[in-house]
């Protein structure tokens, strides 16, 4: 719990919920009839609407990317740091959005919802959604909050893929794409440690096949793995060497299978504490609309000419030690914008933290960040 | 099945197992009264026993390291690549002997095996083996053999860590130590991988404690998804993308749960196979001698100290991709034996195998490796 809530914080937030009864078809073909889109803002919208900007969060986060759920939260949400008065993404400037995606559950509609329809869980019914739909689901919400132009939409990791997909789809309803340690699409590497994860949850006899909601469990075994993995490839190598080492959880050697290395009793602690906040379907969900993302593969494979028509600005920011979405990743959609001669900038941020270095207080990361969106906001004018 | 043995195999070959009725204490403090440890043979011993060499097997491997067990073998011994006739490792001019490790389920004793004192299982109460009581039982197999020092002892990744081992505690013992693809103790990344391989085991409910051969299961979803995990860190991102990419199995998405892309095939395939042919219990342990690998540490953490009493004359290997024991780690030896003012060559092999690449035919590896072998031979003489 915040004693006192920090003076350069959004301070005490709710998150709101927006009912869509028009039904959305999905790139996989079916259809949701009708969902809800749970969200947060911080900041005021000008009258002429102009000074919004949405935040796409990234596989384990949600819509809560600042402030306090209330005095008794004992963090505050998860991009505090970027998110505020002064800060980056400067809410005495900005009105900022961060919308929650479609299958998620902490407030929008996803596999832990009652469909409809049934009267039950959607479970394993829910349709696979990829980050197109969220893009599209997005698109309403824009239109529902009468937002038609962003002033800028921003997202790290698979945040970051939805800001390219949403230059790509929807070039008018931007003018600055700002993508944070992302990649136009996952390696063969990156793939392995996801089926890895999935299979974790969907081998664990508490899942069901999805219909763990009826039995009254879940498969928390599996999904304590998939994050503990997830976790590991989150951190660098040198990161986890400068915050572990081999250092003992009680400093003597025990040759047993219980905790002997920190390092072991971070990612249990980890792995833990996730699936207090995270469902299992929903992860499973996140993982396959990672998968699945490739905006280029509807341009016969060419990154630059899916991003032709994009009228954006971009600001590209990978950190060096990051090889979850490493450099050359955020630099394959570099050559694609400089190909098409269009308006980029790059930053490489030299970092140790590995893929977590985009939710960091980094100081030549935070002045870069900060000045682009200062620029910005001197755009919009008052 | 081979259809004809090839001319430079060592062709049919047979494990032997090598019976031990004197206790041996182990680091933990406990003790083993008697033991097996299973091993193969390749070549002929002089008549001076002083062309023998010393194969130490990796996580995964066993003793069986060339030849073929029957003609119905589908596949030769884990290392055919560098043993055999006019191999690195010429059986034509070396006796070669691959030792199984203790605790290891392909013969040597093991969890799988009958603890003689209770008539049962030995199960999770056999006790933690670290690298060190792997070299005292092979130290003990020396002399069953009638070999009082080796020519050469050989190996790769946790092979490599044995050779460091018995360099260090055995200078006499051996007149070369070929450590390749090694590194001197793990990093936290290397231990937070082997802590979600231990977890999946020992979450799966068909685990029973490690007493799982009592009710007839095996924990069959954690060590397929441990060996999954593994396999990831045996590959180069760039050797999973020339050898998958983004290629789908069907040729188009299906938006489901099944096999999408055929990096997710290769693991479940090599995830499954995996469970038939190792004991999970095993698994596990191999995965502790792993993290405890650390010779240094009895030394004031300094490998220098820790290996200046070793007089044997080193190859160290390391191939540029591979990022489970990546090329700084074997530097880290190489410093220590240059500040010792010691004999020792470096080859840094450049491959985009990863860690596999230690298996591998790659020319540059196996020219210097032949003559770095063909070398020892001269010394010995005929």
């Amino acid at each position: 719990m915040p004693k006192e809530i920090p003076k350069n914080s959004v301070g005490i937030v709710e998150d709101k919920i927006q009912h869509f009864s028009q039904a959305l078809t999905l790139v996989c073909g079916r259809e949701l009839p009708e969902y809800d889109i749970a969200y947060e803002t911080y900041g005021t919208l000008n009258a002429t609407a102009t000074n919004a900007v949405l935040i796409c969060h990234a596989l384990s986060g949600d819509h809560h990317a600042a402030g306090y759920h209330s005095m008794k939260d004992k963090k505050p949400g998860w991009w505090e740091n970027c998110i505020g008065p002064n800060k980056p993404i400067d809410t005495n400037k900005f009105f900022v959005v961060c919308s929650n995606t479609l299958g998620h559950c902490k407030g929008s509609t996803g596999p832990a919802s009652i469909n409809p329809s049934t009267g039950k869980f959607y479970g394993p019914d829910f349709p696979i959604v990829t980050v197109k739909d969220w893009v599209n689901s997005q698109v309403r919400l824009s239109h529902a909050l009468g937002i038609q132009q962003w002033a800028a939409i921003i997202g790290g990791s698979l945040g970051g893929m939805q800001v390219l997909q949403w230059a790509i789809d929807y070039p008018d309803y931007l003018k600055h794409a700002v993508i944070i340690a992302a990649a136009p699409k996952l390696s063969a590497q990156n793939i392995a440690f996801n089926e890895v994860a999935r299979q974790a949850i969907l081998s664990d006899p508490d899942f069901y096949e999805g219909h763990y909601y009826q039995h009254g469990v879940v498969p928390k075994r599996g999904l304590m793995l998939a994050r503990m993995l997830g976790h590991i490839t989150y951190l660098s190598d040198d990161s986890m060497r400068s915050k572990f080492g081999r250092e003992l959880r009680q400093g003597k050697i025990n040759y047993s299978y219980e905790v002997e290395f920190q390092v072991e009793s971070y990612l249990r602690y980890q792995g833990q504490s996730f699936v207090d906040r995270f469902d299992a379907n929903s992860y499973l969900l996140m993982t396959k609309a990672l998968d699945y993302f490739d905006p280029a593969s509807d341009y016969q494979d060419n990154l630059a000419t899916a991003l032709a028509k994009a009228s954006a600005d971009f600001l590209l920011i990978s950190f060096t030690s990051d090889w979850r979405f490493s450099p050359e990743r955020s630099q394959e959609i570099l050559q694609a914008l400089i190909a098409n001669n269009q308006n980029v900038s790059y930053l490489a941020v030299e970092a140790t933290q590995g893929h977590d270095a985009f939710l960091m207080p980094l100081p030549q990361y935070i002045k870069a960040f900060t000045h682009y969106m200062q620029r910005i906001a001197q755009q919009i004018g008052d």
